[in-house]
């Protein structure tokens, strides 16, 4: 899978890469069978080793490394600290390239204490601007993702992820990027390309045509800086969680949640989990009990929900904002679902504590583990939403693990170094419960015809809109499962294709799905940009291309 | 001016004209110089006459339009409704131009009034769709700017115009636009390209690169439809006025309206216009009393500022949310204000209306005009944060007009056709008091250099920006004072981005400002984008391309 094509393509890459090491030294530059195998990893079974990683210092580096390309014809594959987790974590979409790994460059160029920005690089993560801002005692919090403290904000940001806060919706928070471009040339967004602009991490547009969105979901060019958008740090913060007993509480519930996030009661991200999502963060799969199967039956599930405490469905959010008004957006949230079956707990800080004291006499004395591992659950949680990223959501993924959870698991869960099997289909539905209830309906009938249990979140990514992630856990050391779980992938995107609610983002096997016709003119456009942003479509080639790619070759 | 250049243009024309009346009929295609004069009327004495204006009924229409004008090289300018105020109204940046005009393109597609948006065409008016929402009783309000009841959302949109509720920040309420481009094709954007989507209108992004800022700034394409989100009704609202005594007591403010706004607690966009815009909207320079100069000395204008009884600038925004979330932001909005001198008015429907009541009052009993005046500028306030678009604040136009208002001054105010003067510079400055302070007095320098009063608004754009607005206002049927104007307004914009605070939108005559050097790699990527995406350069050439577009051709 890894090798080039032809002699002739391998003559230039040989060629290519000489001069790379040239420019960057020979550490930076690998080649070697162990190297390549390790970015090759993924828990979407559809590896494609590069043929050699490249890990640029600045953004100098990566101009020579693409003029070079230029020159050969190599095609390159960036990635900022390679953590896509669910949708093909660190591998190209096609064989044959080579990984510009942008790690290195982990600069915080800056940070305005008053205007409330940081200038970051791709390699910087969740953890170490949260931990910066911390100790430079910044009085701002950054948005945390779901996806662990090494994952990237450029990384997440250009694949428009999303986070949990009130910045939750990231693309909106950032202003000013640095792009280089196939072309080798770089270009700055907004007013970042007038000398000595004083604004262009405070405006996003600039003057002339906005062309950020050009540069997430696509392959146009390499995002080498952002300006973000930094949390000013509220005088009053309370997590809470909302737990409904059944499907029908949760549907029940939806106008009101809509009514509170229109009205900005609910102003961050809320995250809606069923049972399964929460069951998996708790332990694996009972494989000992269910060795023939990947699915629980309805009764056990009903059993373990029961066992854990929870409902069909947890609701996970946050008040910011003034002390009284934290106070009255509390109330209103009571409120609103007094209609359905549901229960609300609110976490300040308070009960943190004395919930984590609880928690630690409960892990010496050795009762009641359950307790400890929700106490520890919620704290993770209020950490995400007051910009502590943590890793304890990521242990979901060991659901069908084969000896579950690995002895070191901890913050820094590297989920592709664990061979696990894990794909995420992730549609935007209308804000309405009729939408929900039917694409959760269709989604589980799919996922039981192909043996899986149906995991999903369904996330308030907007005012009205829900980004909803259904995720096919399997075992992939198992080639059987593996087989229906590749195909349960594929079938999900066409349903939800066909029943019109496109996937937001793609996976690396998603990238085909991407068109329903060959002259789809939105499509055609792309490929029109493309040429002129990357005349010789040297970078990601097949990254948000769609099935016509294939034909244009 | 309004010729076309040579002969063998003026054949493609003719023919062009010929298919043109055979696609839309004769009633829709002008070129008789009545109309391509009442075209070319502007308040920015930068008129450019169209050589035949077309009126498309449809986006069918605007299809063939372009292809036929691709086939015969003709460019088109396409406009909404004419009303980019202070910008350049209707006129092609560039002679010779086919006016596109799409006000016959006025339906409102679609109003969902579950979650909440609205499908336009370009034609579509403020007045039209706030009256349309109040008739359907659809629990929304339309976000609202200052340009009047006439004014096209969708032409505001695509020059990235704000209003001022919590909507206000327009750009981001669009979701899913439709373009026909340069070459003719129909692109749509988003979710909207996949037959079926039921997300278009609701989620921006789409899957795959985001293209919509491309479409705003710029001369790419047409655009003939988009997706626009609608204000839900709070519970309670409550308009707010607070009035500075010096420029001191706003500086000194500004770090605390800076916080109220990163807090949410101001989470529309509030106005802060100067004394002399207040006093332009309550009537005509004191052209009496000053024959011979254009900018007020400063003992009359203290004067006349005591006279009216407000101070040196005046906020205006409003509360919305929950009954208790308003009452505690007012008391946060006066907590906040306690160091400087300013006093605080609330302006709840109630006092709203005893205030008309008043006002009608004084008027039949002819005392107190002042009072009158300033419950009527209330009550427009109170409206345009409510989704009631107004005329009122269009009045200030007329500052320098000779002979001052008409006598038929109402809703319908027409700026262009009333020959006045005026042009708007609106830099982008860091919400900070520096900052402002600093761009105050180099501005106002440069005003009174060239003989002008300096006009400011300056509005809280989003958390961490304000974009303000220095207007100068001038008798334009003097040719002496429209010199000094125009020199005053290439001046501004120079010493805006030398200062490094560049324009965020560009009137005709600023289009030529746009790039600091020829090589500047923004604006090639422009040039490069519009190769593609218009390859014939039939639409609106000139318009947001930088400089050296005049040394490309």
């Amino acid at each position: 899978m890894s090798e080039v094509a032809n002699p002739e393509q391998s003559l230039s890459l040989s060629a290519a890469l000489a001069e790379w090491r040239g420019l960057l030294g020979e550490a930076q530059v690998l080649t070697a069978e162990s190297d390549l195998a390790r970015y090759a990893r993924t828990c979407s079974s559809s590896s494609r080793a590069p043929v050699a990683v490249l890990k640029p210092g600045s953004r100098d580096d990566v101009v020579m490394i693409v003029r070079i390309a230029r020159r050969y014809k190599t095609p390159l594959y960036p990635i900022s600290t390679g953590q896509n987790w669910g949708y093909g974590d660190a591998c190209p979409v096609l064989d044959g390239q080579v990984i510009v790994d942008l790690g290195r460059m982990n600069r915080i160029q800056k940070v305005d204490r008053e205007l409330g920005y940081a200038v970051i690089e791709p390699g910087v993560t969740q953890r170490q601007l949260s931990e910066y801002l911390a100790e430079q005692n910044i009085p701002f919090w950054c948005d945390c993702t779901g996806a662990g403290p090494n994952s990237s904000f450029i990384g997440n940001i250009v694949e428009r992820g999303f986070g949990h806060t009130p910045y939750g919706n990231r693309v909106q928070t950032v202003s000013g990027m640095e792009v280089v471009l196939g072309t080798g040339e770089v270009l700055e967004t907004g007013f970042g390309h007038y000398p000595g602009a004083k604004t262009t991490h405070i405006y996003p547009y600039g003057v002339g045509p906005f062309m950020d969105g050009l540069f997430t979901q696509s392959n146009f060019g390499i995002v080498t800086r952002i300006g973000l958008w930094l949390l000013p740090i509220p005088e009053s913060f309370c997590p809470f969680l909302v737990m409904f007993a059944e499907d029908e509480d949760l549907f029940g519930a939806i106008p009101e949640l809509r009514r509170l996030r229109m009205q900005r009661v609910l102003h961050s991200v809320p995250h809606i989990g069923n049972d399964l999502r929460a069951l998996a963060s708790a332990g694996p799969f009972p494989r000992n009990q269910l060795p023939n199967t990947a699915r629980l039956p309805l009764e056990l599930r009903q059993q373990m929900r029961q066992e854990a405490g929870i409902g069909a469905w947890t609701m996970s959010g946050a008040f910011y904002g003034p002390r009284a008004q934290v106070r009255l957006h509390r109330r209103l949230l009571k409120q609103a679902l007094r209609g359905v079956r549901a229960k609300v707990i609110f976490l300040p800080s308070s009960v943190l504590e004395l919930g984590a004291w609880v928690a630690r006499l409960c892990d010496r004395l050795g009762i009641l583990p359950g307790l400890g591992q929700k106490i520890r659950a919620a704290k993770a949680l209020a950490g995400m939403h007051s910009g502590r990223p943590t890793g304890f959501f990521l242990r979901g993924a060991y659901w069908r693990k084969r000896g579950g959870w690995p002895a070191d698991l901890n913050e820094d869960t590297d989920l592709a170094r664990d061979a696990l099997g894990l794909m995420w289909m992730a549609p935007i539905l209308p804000c309405r419960a009729e939408d929900l209830r039917q694409v959760n309906a269709a989604m589980d009938a799919l996922f039981a015809a192909q043996g899986f249990d149906c995991h999903v979140t369904v996330n308030m990514i907007n005012e009205r809109a829900l980004a909803a992630v259904y995720t096919i856990e399997y075992d992939a050391e198992d080639a059987k499962e593996t087989a229906w779980a590749l195909e349960c992938y594929e079938r999900g995107v066409e349903e939800l294709y066909s029943r019109g609610y496109p996937i937001y983002r793609a996976s690396t096997r998603g990238m085909s799905l991407l068109a329903p016709t060959v002259d789809d003119p939105f499509w055609a456009t792309v490929r029109g940009l493309k040429a002129v942003l990357d005349p010789e479509g040297i970078i990601a080639p097949g990254r948000y291309q769609s099935r016509s790619f294939a034909y244009d070759r």
